[in-house]
């Protein structure tokens, strides 16, 4: 791990990141020691620190961090970066001077299933709902006991993603992934300015789709209308993209997700089709 | 700063309280060595654990590496208790064996305006609301991004506090502290089953008032019940009981406030009347 660009695992115990979750975070999948999709991580992570008036880290020394934070063997791997408002005295009012804080490490690429690309996931519905709250809406913050909460309501292992709702009864996300539904328009997805993140990877697949001349709109989407989608399909930056095989015991076909659209975004997120990853 | 009963400042990069908020946290009053209202704060510390399915502290470790933690030559000092759930691999999902981390520290005892416990403080309304999220009301946990985002709204040292409501337009509390109505009737509080921290200050006020014959009511306050009050308070555990003076230009009288409840709460917040602090 590298904090702020020196190698230690340790964080200083009065950082704000810490004591009020006050920060913002980036899951990066690093392909032969790339990151992926780098120019739209560091966009949302920007934004965030404009949103929490946080000092945003400069592209050029936060690039260099990330590369050197690298395992240079790895194929895979997964990059976390960690901006924070940093040290401050007690009290929810930022320091007149912020010095933020950056901490970048690594992980292992994770154990996704490899069938779950062609054969879809299983998913329920989470009972713990999503707060609304549109300054911190759509950002990537610290702030994630809701998604914690509701990822401690299963452990059946065969249920890889929870569907969470809004206090309103709209579907708004994958504890981890962003959703999107399949009709006879083309793509819907839930629209994220009363909560929810906006994911990189949800960001790709609308940028694609829209390239492709497929309709893909953004509002609200209750229960009814995921009964009658033609598919559902989960995004996120180290899935890429997952079709949704069965929600609370009711099937959707696994094909329906358009094979351009799939190739296209396995491309661009991962620099080749999905079959070159297995 | 004491982690795990070991002396140090550092906290690991992986914690979950950092990655997620994934914890709690109490903030202490001390005086003469003596932590006060200990029961309570163990408490509301007991029960968050409990609603995030935390493993909680054994209360007489707890208490003995809080001791150990202590300034022995300060007559006044803040401790403050941040329970996480400690180390965890990447993803939401908890680790099966849960080590919580427990981080004990002090820090100087704030440079509270001692006029505003006479004169009463000025407040304001935020335009931040708090959203709403039941598993997660009540409990003082590490997601406060909402009160750091209202805390940023105003710079005037003249503005001690900031009112916040939920998006029912009910209001719900301050950022750091708890609100009291006065009206003809006794003591009205918010009700914090959808949001809002329960305060450990807010609990023994409504106590006293109970144990002195005074009506305590919980539930629904919106803007023109604080029109109609004969006073308004603000509470938490360092500052007491601060009468409001002015909110948003509106005045109020700040001798509305019970003596004896003033002065009960004192005694057993503080270990004696506000007089005997200066």
């Amino acid at each position: 791990v590298l904090i702020n660009g020196e190698t230690g695992d340790w964080l200083h115990a009065t950082d704000r990141g810490l004591l009020y979750g006050d920060g913002l975070f980036e899951t990066v999948a690093v392909i032969e020691g790339k990151p992926m999709l780098w120019q739209r991580h560091f966009r949302r992570l920007q934004l965030g620190c404009e949103r929490l008036r946080i000092p945003p880290p400069l592209p050029d020394l936060l690039f260099a961090e990330s590369l050197a934070a690298l395992d240079p063997h790895a194929p895979r791997q997964v990059l976390k970066i960690i901006i924070t408002r940093g040290r401050g005295a007690r009290g929810y009012a930022p320091p007149r001077d912020v010095v933020p804080t950056r901490i970048i490490g690594t992980s292992p690429w994770p154990d996704l299933p490899e069938w779950a690309f062609q054969e879809g996931i299983r998913v329920r519905f989470c009972d713990a709902r999503l707060g609304h709250n549109p300054a911190l809406a759509g950002i990537k913050h610290l702030n994630r006991l809701e998604q914690v909460v509701a990822r401690m309501e299963w452990q059946d292992a065969e249920i890889q993603e929870g569907l969470m709702l809004d206090r309103d009864d709209k579907v708004i996300e994958g504890t981890m992934s962003n959703l999107f539904v399949i009709n006879e328009r083309g793509l819907l997805t839930p629209d994220l300015h009363q909560c929810g993140v906006a994911g990189v990877m949800r960001e790709l697949v609308m940028d694609v789709a829209v390239d492709l001349g497929i309709a893909v709109t953004t509002g609200q989407v209750d229960r009814p209308m995921l009964r009658q989608a033609r598919g559902l399909f989960l995004t996120n930056s180290l899935i890429g993209i997952w079709p949704v095989r069965e929600l609370d015991g009711y099937g959707y076909p696994t094909d329906s997700i358009d094979r351009r659209l799939l190739r296209e975004t396995m491309v661009q997120g991962f620099g080749g089709p999905r079959e070159s990853r297995a």
